[in-house]
């Protein structure tokens, strides 16, 4: 039996967390003198009671009792209950839209993708895209923890690998979970102040600093303006590459920097594999910038970095119309958001981790189409890669690219062009960001899709951002049986 | 050591074949007094000549003792060198193309791609266009040899699956090769000249009926005409759906037919699956076209049908302009290419199997998630799915896509627009035909592509036909080592 109760209790504590980050963007309208602050009012008020309420009908229970399956259940509810709380003010105030622009503005927002349908950010509220960014961090921070504490528990694609650095029950994960949350909590603060002063150094005010370094850490995307980066180039894209790819490295290892290991995040293969292979893509985006468009070097090279870190850690920052680049850049940074960051970060998509696994899998079954009788064991930094986790991953892969297709073909039946619908399935299914097509409006924003696209959207931004499986799971017979 | 004899011996003897092939297209332009008719009397002597020198320098060797590693040697070796034979009337007479162009077209038919660099068909020679009939039913005989005979024991792809049904080893291939070898040669005759008769009785000259029925029962799509199926509408068309499926279905269970297993075809796995999934897609395509088109209810029916199993099954024939129908009707088709026929048949792509193959691994990840102390056995067909299957299935499929995506950058590399890029990628590497975008010509012909293209297609051409795997693995050092 399914027992609902942690489930409800931790979904209502969240909820109140929600309401109390909801008076940041009201203290904000508040002193800007925008009446939008009332909407951050009420918003509050009602999450926090009924996040109270549900949480205190659930209390009463052991939490260390929770199951897989409950954990499954709780991870789905989270990414599904609390962007309905998160997008109350933006429909009680401005931009006061419909609940399916809120909600997928929300969900978006929480699973970090960054696709927005606000089109004029700029007249917005301020407090409205504060809160927008605040959802963003939150999504991250959650997805991190989700990561690191319960993936590897639910054996997630291929997830269990990493369970030996970790733990191995859900038992054992609770007492733990305070430390390790508290930890990455902190780093997790302590580089988006960096970010946000950075920022701030380099010319952004402090409002403009605080949400970009929000939706930075977050590799999430939202911006404060229609312009997105184009607003702030030069330097600031050179400091938000560093940022994002610090955002999508494995964050357990600013924890062990943090506990003295100095070197902990370059001897990690993933960290290492990211690194590397991105400098060959920036390398030849470059090269083909100067030597086939004939762009200058600095800004052929800047924008490179900028916009292949941005969609390949699928933070989805725009700066340029890379369309421009023509289609062989295009196909490279359409590639580069298949890939993703690394394992247990706020990136998303396939991530590192599983590209080294299915790497080392082909090349051991080469080798026994080769020499059918020799027994080669899949090997990755130094550890065995178990048959359980190169099964996980491949599963994952597949499925991964054959939901990838499905959504595309879903959306193109909303009656969307191929370009639109591709890009549209590829922004949510790995949660980067931007699309690209005739539907999309000049700012970027997709307000001008149908509603049905926006609806196949958040189930493919949720899905996408909770690793396919958690959510699949639920779908089976066995699961609400077992 | 590799003993280059047993390759040098068959490429030998099936040079001599194509050179015996290139009476037929001789006879016909000598018949309509077009002195092409010279191109292919020299080429014939020339392919007579070199096989049989090469067969005899190499005929002192026990074809059984060939090893698996040569087996791999010998396939890629035959589909490379062959369209090197098959080229050259297409260079010495008309259309009297560049040496790329020539393989371009030889490869395309002997892999049976049917992508044509070939603008004005029936303004050739009419030997020229039987030739290029010949050449993809040459090739669509030898892919089902293979696929029958020597890939379930190089256990390329998943292939292993089936060895049960065949053979153990490459030692107790060849005694039986022969006999297998007669009776597919026997089905594969028989339906060829079943479909020559029925188109003819429908309305095609004894030409267009005879290099239409090589090209279709190979799933191979080269036509006599621009026009491709428009050319003949209507009941030809209904004909056309009938014998692809046929060409695509496993043809052993053609064998089992005559001897007298009359439900054989019936029983298959793969076959039922192919069919019901097909119909699905015809249904939709045929609502998609009544209700949000608005055409009328046969031609919708018969165009559905005729273009998804062109698509489908690899064979690539056009009758109407399927962009017309917008992106779903296209992102339909554009799926039902990436699926094909099923094993052991003239049909490319992914195939049916490894479909089947991967559902069941993904339900039995997904029991295992909710349930991780049950273990589950994959089954197919009641039998159980080896673990070493499953893998193959795996990395292959992975490989597939992965192979896709990057023939699509590379030939984006050569400046080609991005829609152009993609469908030909596609077009190649699932042995399919058409390509779609402004590079491609009103005819659909792809003369007009960068030289770069045209060789990355053969290339892609060339693996997509041997099963990715079967070359991939000559690029491994330990094959050349072990
Ligand atoms: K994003
Ligand atoms: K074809």
């Amino acid at each position: 039996m399914l027992d609902p109760r942690p489930v409800g209790y931790v979904l209502g504590l969240l909820t109140i967390v929600m309401g109390v980050a909801m008076l940041f963007p009201m203290a904000l309208d508040l002193a800007d003198g925008n009446r939008n602050w009332q909407a951050f009012a009420v918003s509050a008020a009602v999450a926090i009671a009924l996040g109270g309420s549900v949480a205190l009908a659930s209390a009463n229970f052991d939490l260390r009792q929770m199951s897989v399956r409950e954990a499954f259940l709780l991870t789905t509810a989270t990414w599904v209950v609390l962007p309905m709380v998160g997008a109350i003010p933006l429909m009680l105030g401005e931009p006061d839209v419909s609940i399916t622009d809120a909600y997928f503005e929300a969900v978006s927002g929480m699973t970090t993708t960054g696709a927005t349908v606000f089109p004029g950010l700029d007249a917005l509220p301020r407090g409205v895209n504060l809160w927008r960014g605040i959802l963003q961090w939150l999504g991250g921070l959650g997805i991190v923890i989700v990561a690191l504490l319960f993936l590897p528990v639910m054996r997630v694609g291929g997830m269990q690998f990493f369970r030996s650095e970790g733990f191995d029950t859900l038992g054992k994960v609770l007492p733990r979970t305070i430390d390790i949350s508290r930890g990455l909590i902190q780093a997790y603060v302590v580089l988006t102040l960096a970010c946000a002063a950075t920022y701030g150094a380099l010319g952004m005010n402090w409002y403009e600093a605080t949400v970009h370094a929000l939706t930075t850490l977050s590799t999430g995307g939202f911006s404060t303006t229609d312009r997105s980066f184009a607003a702030f180039s030069g330097l600031a894209e050179y400091a938000a590459v560093i940022f994002m790819i610090l955002a999508s490295v494995p964050f357990i290892r600013f924890i062990q920097f943090a506990n003295g290991n100095r070197l902990a995040l370059l001897h990690d293969v993933q960290v290492r594999a990211f690194l590397r292979w991105m400098a060959y893509a920036i390398l030849v985006l470059t090269l083909w910038q100067v030597f086939a468009l004939d762009y200058p070097l600095e800004p052929a090279f800047r924008e490179s970095a900028f916009n292949l870190v941005t969609l390949w850690t699928g933070t989805g920052y725009a700066s340029v119309d890379v369309t421009a680049w023509g289609s062989f850049a295009f196909a490279i940074l359409f590639v580069a958001g298949l890939i993703g960051g690394c394992t247990a970060s706020t990136g998303c998509s396939v991530k590192i981790f599983r590209y080294l696994v299915l790497k080392e899998a082909l090349i051991s079954q080469l080798r026994l189409l080769v020499s059918p009788r020799t027994v080669t064991t899949p090997r990755l930094d130094g550890r065995q890669i178990d048959r359980d986790v190169i099964d996980s991953v491949m599963t994952f892969t597949v499925l991964f690219f054959l939901t990838l297709g499905v959504v595309a073909v879903a959306l193109s039946l909303t009656g969307m062009a191929t370009q639109t619908a591709i890009t549209a399935a590829w922004t949510s299914v790995a949660n980067i960001g931007p699309a690209f097509g005739p539907e999309v409006g000049p700012t970027g924003a997709m307000d001008a899709f149908p509603t049905s696209a926006k609806w196949i959207m958040i189930f493919a931004m949720l899905i996408g951002r909770l690793e396919l499986l958690a959510v699949f799971v639920l779908f089976t017979a066995a699961f609400w049986r077992g």
